[in-house]
């Protein structure tokens, strides 16, 4: 297998790597010298109470959340805040099927969950930055897994959490859509069960993979009202191939392979018993769900239904045709009415446990004194 | 190429052959002893205006718009109509790629469209059974293409139209939908650019087009409200393979690309220059479009689009979690509502050129009386 440049440091870089040594997953066995690949933006405050995490989305890397969230002026502002976007294991980034050394390499990489990039992530925050409490963690779609998933393991360290156009349990609709873009690239033959000689050898596989996505990741009115153009595209026909198969086009099917089966098991319930309600109602952080109202994959029905579980949660609801692949900014108002959640999120005084402890023992008092 | 029983007399039947002889298809070729296999119900009264249409959709069979339309006391009832069901051309009752002789057998099969299918069935009923005007046209998917078709082509003759979830011109994001459920059909290498040796040897690429058509024939709610279990299926593992994958798996490949090229090919506005409003506009028939609330492929939103280009038209909405897939009555009320909206639609006065014709006489013996 060569190497794939699209993976580089000059397109998605700067970013370091932090190193889990040999690191144990859910499901079984281990990746030795994980590396966990991460960018920072501001800086870390010296009670180290101003940091954010944001994570990945499928194929995303944290020069696209960069650009996506951040920004001089924006909600996410690293000027007040220290930002630690953490690429998933398996984006290619992060270690992968297809930089990793043998014998976990291309399709013996073993399964990981989203459970082991949150363990992952929890390791490099508290042990290498020695961060104990989170503003904010958020991520869109698989980002929302892992937002969703911080929340609930770490229930003490996440004060508040922005899952957007993401399910805390993955709906069986999407494990199907899953499906159907994981076969688009297994089925090729030139896929030949992962054992791919060259990054785009499997060409066909993704494009097919890439005009699935075109179906599902947008909308029928992004269509119709050929919102396409407002992003440099003249016809449906150059979109398609210029936007979104150039997008898919250079990345390893492997790496994707490795996410697309992370998201389709993603489920906070494994925590507790596969009771999703128990699972959500350990969250202590103030959560905004946020869903998009073209989004066909996670229609804002089916992200309330994760809110209604969620004390204390509210759900907050993004205008935009472009549906769920309007994660990347594509309607013209998208990074307004994400910054504003944002804001009103962060504006929210959060829980806090020397608080809560003072007004439990004020209360304790107050009851010594009536009794005594 | 073998013989495919699944589409056979025992199975779809009894249909009766009408030979349009040499039949010149709109974009150029002729298919000779072009067969139109079509199905009849009830008595065509003397007068022969008590006649309803109703087309097929892709993958459908006279047979299965027989149980989801046709009933003793239904709405559509035999006792009261003659009910005519057309196969259209490819769907493998009447002349399809795979039951033609050569030259034009299997990939060699020409580019058929709607409006092909509309002629066809023009000719059967008005030079085979002498049929004037149509009391009713009415079809789902494919079959509303049809039906508008009719309504714009033979204005005359239509008295009332209900399209049923399907377009007038195909939308940029069927078309996309389409593309890569033939996409599944074609990349398969036992496809072998449709010289396959057998029906059942593109199984793989038979199963992935059937889950494709999973993702986006049903909904979401479909699946989150575990739906399936109301048509005898345990999970949604069992309802895609035993429902969908076994619809799809015993048809001819070579059948489903040629209805599926017709499908994208949609457009009533080819018969007035590209203007779609005038197309529309044509259309003398009573309309009612009938959308399903939780189709993925048209929405109401999109069927609304047509409908009000349609002068004395009007929207009717079936709920139904079920989806585009919902016209084959998998939500338990569909029937009841697919009727009420065809008693309807047929209980109101139809356009009548003799009644028009003696207004305006009576309005002409008026205006002359006053001036004279």
């Amino acid at each position: 297998m060569e190497k794939n440049n699209y993976y580089s440091q000059e397109n998605h870089g700067p970013y370091q790597l932090f190193n889990l040594g040999d690191f144990k997953l859910e499901d079984g066995g281990i990746i030795s010298n994980c590396q966990l690949a991460y960018s920072t933006f501001g800086k870390l405050n010296a009670k180290k109470d101003n940091a954010i995490l944001i994570t990945t989305w499928y194929s995303g890397t944290s020069k696209i959340m960069e650009k996506v969230y951040l920004g001089e002026g924006r909600a996410i502002d690293p000027a007040k805040y220290f930002i630690v976007i953490v690429n998933q294991i398996g984006n290619g980034i992060s270690t992968s099927p297809h930089n990793v050394s043998d014998p976990l390499r291309g399709p013996k990489f073993p399964r990981v969950r989203i459970g082991d990039d949150v363990r992952a992530q929890h390791k490099l925050l508290t042990e290498y930055f020695g961060i104990e409490s989170l503003e904010l963690v958020t991520g869109g779609s698989m980002g929302a897994q892992q937002t969703w998933e911080w929340a609930v393991r770490y229930p003490d360290m996440v004060k508040r959490a922005a899952p957007i156009a993401g399910r805390a349990r993955n709906s069986t609709h999407d494990f199907l859509f899953i499906e159907t873009f994981m076969y688009a690239l297994t089925s090729d033959p030139a896929f030949n069960n992962g054992y791919y000689t060259e990054p785009n050898a499997v060409n066909r596989g993704l494009c097919h993979h890439a005009d699935i996505w075109s179906v599902m990741g947008y909308s029928i009115e992004f269509f119709n009202q050929e919102l396409y153009k407002n992003i440099g595209f003249s016809s449906p026909e150059e979109f398609r191939t210029g936007f979104t198969q150039n997008y898919f086009l250079p990345m390893d099917p492997n790496n994707l392979l490795c996410m697309a089966w992370k998201w389709q098991q993603g489920d906070v319930s494994r925590l507790t018993n596969g009771n999703l309600s128990t699972a959500l109602g350990r969250i202590q952080a103030k959560v905004f769900v946020i869903a998009i109202d073209g989004d066909m994959l996670f229609p804002p029905s089916d992200c309330e239904a994760d809110q209604k579980l969620t004390p204390g949660s509210e759900l907050k609801v993004i205008h935009s045709h472009a549906g769920h692949l309007g994660l990347f900014g594509l309607h013209p108002s998208y990074f307004e009415q994400i910054d504003k959640y944002f804001g009103e999120l962060l504006a929210i005084p959060s829980y806090d446990k020397s608080t809560n402890q003072a007004a439990f023992q004020s209360r304790v008092e107050e009851s010594s004194m009536v009794s005594t």
